[in-house]
């Protein structure tokens, strides 16, 4: 995997990643910095709802590797995300109903890229994740991916709840994962669906829970309390390969 | 988690331990001792089929947390673990047929430790490894179970094949992960069950592979080669689960 995180420094490199439309997962600012340029750094990195942290200047220069940073760097992913409408786009050239992972706030990059794994290999189009309060495509995700992110499209958005809605529109349902629904082999799991899956934490998000169709509950036979998040994943995501190859 | 990996240190100690019957996982030796009890030891090391290193005095002294190994360090599993027997008991008690998992080299602690958390919730009454080439119940594997490690018996054997045998008489059926079985969904797998999992590199090892009664294939849709190791024993175990409920 060629994956590595692509550090940018300085201020117009910075300033023309952001224009040229490259993914900015993370941007540090040195406290304090109030200039021109630095503002129009800020206001394009708001445009683009990117992750800003102000820090101090020998934090700067610890992150930095040019030693010229000039008060800003910039994270960017080597992978471009998608669009979720490049995933639907994936679905309608198969000619298959869509199939969707929507992974909400997924912190551990194991756990990630044993997801994206999982999606590539079951055939669903895409992977949806947060903008916030979630890892990206970050060099770990790529290597435990074992090169799935090269070919399924993972796209991140600012809210997921919306990204839901407007699936909805479209056609797709809806089903999450938690211990109080229904067992997952008497659902129906056919047709354009949306696996919601949340951290191991904390769970699916309850705003996101309420606009599920349905609740999948995976039989637990056991002492202790769930399985590993990509665990599930996995077991949630064949249990609907089987019903659509029934 | 309590977990502590023990390390014995010193002659008396260690023979004490191989002779209370405690498993060692590993023996270190120095370099060059031969002396009677130091043959002893390796005697009962012998016996009991256990991993020996020998090491020079310097890596005995950097392992050594006493400054008193004498020549010769042992470490053990602050977890114990069960015999096969034991499982059988377990599924006995429960008046369940029993359900097992193997795992044929399994490396990462990780993936072991999500697959004992699995077997767990999965209803499985037990996890057997092979005492070479693959991890112990380390802290790693003990933390990952999230637990299960405290309610579902690990038996660590010499010879998986024999074990296998020993099982398929007490009425066994055994199924491995394999991309060239037949379709996990059309396969019959109710009844007595060992489910055999490979390592990631290396799959299951030929011998055990002929020793199978099926060989089940988790349909892959996808462009890459396999899913993680846990997750594939995840969702073979389940699709084990889902034919035992119907």
């Amino acid at each position: 995997m060629g994956y590595e995180e692509l550090k940018i420094e300085g201020r117009n490199p910075v300033l023309e990643a952001f224009r040229s439309g490259k993914t900015i997962d993370k941007l540090f600012v040195q406290d304090g910095c109030q200039d021109g340029p630095i503002r129009t750094i800020l206001r394009e990195a708001r445009k683009q709802d990117t992750i800003v942290r102000f820090v101090t200047k020998e934090r700067l220069d610890q992150l930095s590797e040019t030693r010229r940073h000039q008060g800003v760097i910039a994270i960017a992913a080597a992978y471009t995300y998608a669009t979720v409408e490049d995933i639907l786009e994936k679905a309608a050239q198969k000619g298959e109903d869509p199939f969707i992972f929507i992974l909400d706030g997924i912190e551990d990059p194991h756990n990630l890229g044993a997801m994206i794994r999982t999606a590539n290999l079951c055939g669903a189009h895409g992977v949806i994740i947060p903008k916030h309060r979630a890892v990206g495509l970050t060099g770990v995700v790529a290597r435990t991916s074992a090169g799935a992110i090269n070919y399924t499209p993972v796209a991140k958005v600012a809210n997921l709840g919306q990204t839901v809605e407007q699936l909805k529109k479209a056609g797709l349902w809806f089903v999450c994962a938690d211990m109080d629904g229904e067992v997952m082999y008497r659902l129906n799991l056919k047709g354009p669906i949306g696996l919601i899956i949340g951290s191991e934490g904390e769970g699916v998000g309850r705003l996101l829970k309420e606009k599920c169709d349905f609740t999948a509950a995976i039989p637990m036979k056991g002492d202790i309390d769930s399985l590993n998040a990509s665990v599930a994943a996995g077991v949630l995501a064949y249990e609907i390969v089987r019903q659509r190859m029934m």
